[in-house]
């Protein structure tokens, strides 16, 4: 068994638009341990796409290609499969029917060009389509299966996610259970994680580990494949218990989310609402609480205090009060925590203050930053971090860091 | 004349790493117009990547080959392109002492696998890596040249703009002089830039022009070529007139900036100050202009006002003024800039209050967004947006249409 992907635009061969879905293909790929050995980019030129296809149906089994199912004329890949393959393309009644009905409702109007994205393989199939007018193909011939998806993203992953992954899940491992756990660490990074995971469980075809990363935050995915659904969970829940056991101090959901997301939750389960007072991440820290969805039962405003000025009027402190504590420093970013906290009437809040860079400030060196968190029942709580990097990994770090903070205080209570 | 670009590693075609070189380089061949027909990426698997160099040198002239040069013995493009070539290599003893002192200096052990990193092709050229200890490679057969690069980024970039670029150059357009001129726009989209340009100069081998999007601003880059620097400046001048005398209203800068930098950068000329009060954005206004390296000097701060017990307290409105005009209104919008210019006794003081969705508020639709501007010499102004799409799509444009309006203001003057 043998896989590869083709991606097809003009766009993407001259590097105008950055390929992410040959990448992305490939992961869902080795969920259903299915290999993919090339990835192949040509552009919308029918001889290069014409000996792409061809090279690929004498090497492959499983053939995905993304892109080119548009309604103009340099979208074509359908018809160049087609012509490599020695087939000719049948208007399906079902799609003009829907293609028509579509464009009435938006009140547009249908060119000639749109009718192309009406015609099918003869013994093909189609993958519907809900979120565009291009469905996707799927054909075969000599033992090669040839899947075309759209190109825009926000067709290909639902079509990807609703429809093709179960049919090659069917096809390709049909007497398996496939089933997968994500768990969302913070504090611990890729290569380090990657490496304690080989250590602790024993990957083989029945169980992958694979790691993603984004912002700080580090995605472990383990797929477990079984013969039985109730093997492939308990052999899920074995490995998380270990990999849990050893690493789960850093671990922030057993879920696929982010940790603002497990913020914003957990405060909205605990009735509890939160604020901030920023200052070297400059409203960062609110920001990414306010991009979640609903953030509003739980959010109740921040400040961000940059300068002296500023943190002396909201924090009603001294000119020679600051001058002496410092900025940066253990009592401000306690003193900036319990303001908020007060003048917001919040349960929690949570502050910043360092040295972002690129310059020292207060003969502070870059990367030093205080985390401050106060509550209406506790003590307040102060952390010291040594961060490194440019000045808006630091400031993104040292958001996570807050954030992180507030998720393990409430998590033991 | 053909180029490809092929990317070697398991980590790409398994999607755990996402391939950004290919795309990197096709651009910069772009300028170069050198076309790139085929991007491929094979696994670290000596039969693949034979098969894949063979199919290159039968149809390009020009191969750029990323990753694969390291020490590691899973790492071997060099040696598999050395088999396809049908050559030896042969060990430097330049390389030799340069990877021993190296060594030496960090006191670290050399393996023999580190050798492997000495060997050369014979008559190829060498380019060398200030940040790694695998060189780039340049050999050519029948007419076909090949480049091999390291592949992390961190060797590869710096290698290809400080080495490689200068070689293509001179190699493939030696009488010609390159000259390109930056044009970063906001509010109009990609599509429609590209559209517009298109119309309005006439593109050709001597004068291309790429756009590139990023979170909602889109640069325009335009090459020039031709025998002298002074023909290709005055064709770029020409053209950037051009342009600008019908665009000129959505160009905020005619250098690679992003928009926050071009505020904080005026700010700083006109010695001015900013303060922000952000209500549906949640402080991402202030952390896009703290994200800018030295905007210490113009940030006095800002308020996160998100419920509306923050907003009376601290716009000093009664619960019946704000129930009354409503949150997201222009009579919001202008208290809360003018509050946060006064509370933070800056020169100017931008707010934004809007529906981020998913949910209505205030029975008002999503993307429904007022950005305020107040100054210190002039009357307060108050812009309507309705904007579409996710809500962090709406918080950033949101951000991004109040700083390109003080922007605007500032130019103004």
């Amino acid at each position: 068994m043998k896989a590869e992907i083709i991606t097809v635009g003009t766009e993407l061969v001259t590097g105008q638009v950055l390929d992410t879905h040959s990448s992305y293909l490939s992961k869902q790929c080795r969920q259903l341990n299915i290999p993919v050995m090339y990835h192949t980019t040509v552009g919308d030129q029918r001889e290069e796409m014409l000996s792409t296809f061809r090279l690929a149906a004498s090497r492959s089994d499983l053939v995905i290609i993304c892109g080119g199912l548009g309604p103009t004329w340099d979208d074509m890949s359908k018809e160049v499969l087609a012509e490599s393959l020695g087939y000719t393309l049948v208007q399906d009644s079902g799609l003009v029917v829907l293609l028509e009905r579509r464009f009435a409702a938006r009140q547009i109007e249908l060119t000639e060009n749109n009718y192309r994205q009406t015609y099918v393989f003869p013994n093909g199939t189609i993958f519907p389509n809900p979120n565009g007018t291009a469905p996707g193909h799927l054909v075969e011939q000599d033992g090669t299966t040839y899947i075309l998806l759209p190109g825009p993203p926000r067709e290909l992953l639902p079509m990807f996610e609703d429809a093709v992954f179960p049919y090659l899940k069917q096809r390709f491992v049909p007497n398996e259970v496939i089933e997968s756990q994500d768990l969302c660490f913070f504090g611990i990074g890729e290569s380090k994680l990657e490496a304690e995971v080989q250590r602790l469980i024993n990957q083989n075809e029945k169980l992958v580990a694979a790691t993603y990363v984004s912002d700080a935050e580090v995605t472990l995915r383990l797929i477990s494949h079984a013969k039985e659904k109730e093997q492939a969970q308990s052999q899920l829940e074995q490995t998380k218990l270990t990999i849990l056991s050893h690493l789960g101090e850093y671990c922030f959901s057993e879920g696929k989310n982010r940790l603002e997301e497990v913020v914003v939750n957990a405060l909205k389960m605990n009735g509890k609402t939160v604020a901030f007072a920023e200052s070297c991440t400059g409203g960062l820290l609110a920001h990414l609480i306010s991009s979640v969805p609903g953030s509003s039962a739980v959010l109740q405003g921040g400040f961000v205090l940059y300068t002296y000025q500023a943190k002396e009027a909201f924090l009603h402190v001294t000119p020679d009060w600051l001058a002496k504590e410092g900025a940066v420093s253990y009592s401000t970013a306690k003193r900036l925590a319990e303001e908020a906290r007060d003048q917001f009437h919040s349960d929690y809040a949570l502050s910043v203050t360092g040295v972002a860079g690129p310059e020292k400030s207060e003969d502070k060196p870059v990367g030093l930053v205080y985390v401050g968190l106060a509550s209406q029942d506790d003590h307040t709580q102060v952390y010291q971090l040594k961060l490194q990097g440019m000045r808006q990994h630091i400031q993104l770090m040292a958001a996570k860091h807050a954030l992180f903070n507030l998720q393990q205080r409430m998590k033991e209570r």
